[in-house]
């Protein structure tokens, strides 16, 4: 089982900031900026390009509870960054969908090839 | 009208890749990766912050079209960045909601804050 079935399950702890039955959102272990969330289907897929498009709602569902969740950070003036990583080049490390939600601050990146 | 509505209507040119009754996509001009696509809806949504119930579909829409696209550009193997910027802090640069495919080549990025 993928360590965030495991969260879904509360076999691992983790600082969850919000569920319902499709959904999980949880602070990331390793956050890159002051606010760093993860929201994750509660259904395992493990990456975008493993979307059918009977999971269409559910993506929409995603976006607009990042969208909620941005508000009770309150940062939705100031503005932030969602981002899926999708596969290796990606830099997805867990293989189950997750959206970043990063903010807190005023974030720049460079993001460039490392190959 | 923002610039993204006048590529919507054809007022001004772009390198479209996809183009259906919602939906729009094209190379952004300043491309950060090799592979650098903006998917947009044809409904004027300002940010990601703007949205409505309402939009739930049409966000999962996005997400769906971006791994069509991905697939495509034969980078769903090796992976891909998706990814909205928010607002200021989140670096949106036109008031209009784009999600940026990012991918063909394996990608770093260092997101810190600025301010």
């Amino acid at each position: 089982m993928c360590i965030f079935c495991k969260i879904i399950k509360k076999e691992i702890a983790a600082a969850i900031i919000y569920e319902d039955d499709l959904l999980l959102a949880f602070e990331d272990a390793h956050p890159i900026a002051p606010i760093h969330i993860l929201i994750i289907p509660k259904k395992h897929i493990v990456s975008i390009d493993d979307l059918e498009e009977k999971d269409t709602e559910l993506m929409g569902k995603m976006i607009l509870r990042a969208k909620k969740i941005a508000g009770s950070f309150d940062i939705s003036e100031k503005g932030y960054k969602l981002l899926f990583r999708v596969g290796k080049w990606g830099g997805q490390e867990v293989p189950h969908i997750h959206l970043h939600l990063i903010g807190g601050a005023e974030l720049t990146e460079d993001i460039h090839p490392i190959k």
